[in-house]
């Protein structure tokens, strides 16, 4: 713990960018591997927050069990509550993508998760996932931050 | 203690899990006093930010009024909006589980939230709420981590 | 600003709060220049975290495309999610009021957001944005804290 208390008193920050392939369709894609591993790289075992944030208008970051239909549960219920029909004020792209840009609104964008000891600190059937409904955009880019 | 007061010049991190007996049906529970506790024993008088986090998936943090029928406004709410039916893919548990697996979807298990002198910034008519549709799980954990 | 710059290197901690006319009506009210004026302010060019905090019960932060349609999209379907009716159980105030506060609940009222190099690191179509449905309310309170 001394190496830890010693950059604690330095306010710890790292940050960067990573790219995720989300295809042509609306995904929610487990990404918390990919936060452990920058975890892993840049927080040296050391405690703090990790601030999880996608510079999309389009795209969410949500915290929730994977692999159970649980991720397929929420975006039927964002296609539900949100529908792809002609209601959006916002017209560009596909038909229905207005819809795309008000996940954010329901879905924020960003999520500060605590750590310690250099992991996350989740849930056993936590996941940060990816939440992106608007398959007009393949690419998308997450910033991670860790201060620690 | 005094180790942890003398860093809070430097850039404190005080983390720390409480528990919640939620019950076995729906709640929306006050735990702002539980974080004012904490912030009182652990923040010293600093400044900084307080980390909300349930590390469940089927629970959320909210911040709201609580005492004047906001909070059950708010259940009746997810009731409406994921009603418990035989809609979700998710089938473990009681019947209209998976509801609860996404509710943290929309109400995140997440929320970072400014402390002045030691005390929440909260405004007069706010409470920090923990959220949780799961009857099936009666006690829950909350982490609570101070950045100063 | 010398003595701020200095403590950059043990956790620099910065904190106001600004006041915004958000008048008699629903709005979603583009709050992203307010933000960038603290940071330049207060956060000299540092690499950290700003919160955003909206210190009421009836109002929440979503981080949003606006001018495009979107920011009225959203509200509209904050009107078709908790409609102004009889349904709700807190009962003060204009008729529908209730539904004013279940808003924080689906839009929190924090916002947890990177800064590099002393600003935000949005996205190109992103925007901090204000939700306030309550327009018995014309002037709001948002506290921007900076943690560098």
């Amino acid at each position: 713990m001394a190496d830890n208390i010693h950059s604690t008193h330095q306010g710890l920050f790292q940050t960067t960018t990573i790219e995720i392939t989300t295809g042509s369709r609306e995904v929610a894609l487990d990404i918390t591997d990919r936060c452990a591993a920058f975890l892993t790289e840049r927080a040296a075992g050391c405690d703090g927050l990790l601030n999880v944030f996608v510079p999309h208008a389009t795209a969410g970051i949500a915290v929730l069990e994977t692999g159970s239909g649980s991720d397929d549960d929420f975006l039927a219920t964002l296609r539900e509550l949100l529908p792809a029909d002609d209601r959006w004020r916002h017209r560009h792209g596909s038909p229905g993508h207005g819809r795309d840009h008000v996940v954010p609104g329901l879905v924020a964008p960003h999520a500060t998760l605590p750590v310690i000891g250099g992991q996350l600190a989740l849930g056993i059937w936590q996941s940060v996932v990816l939440i992106d409904t608007n398959g007009d955009n393949p690419r998308r880019t997450v910033r991670l931050s860790f201060f620690g």
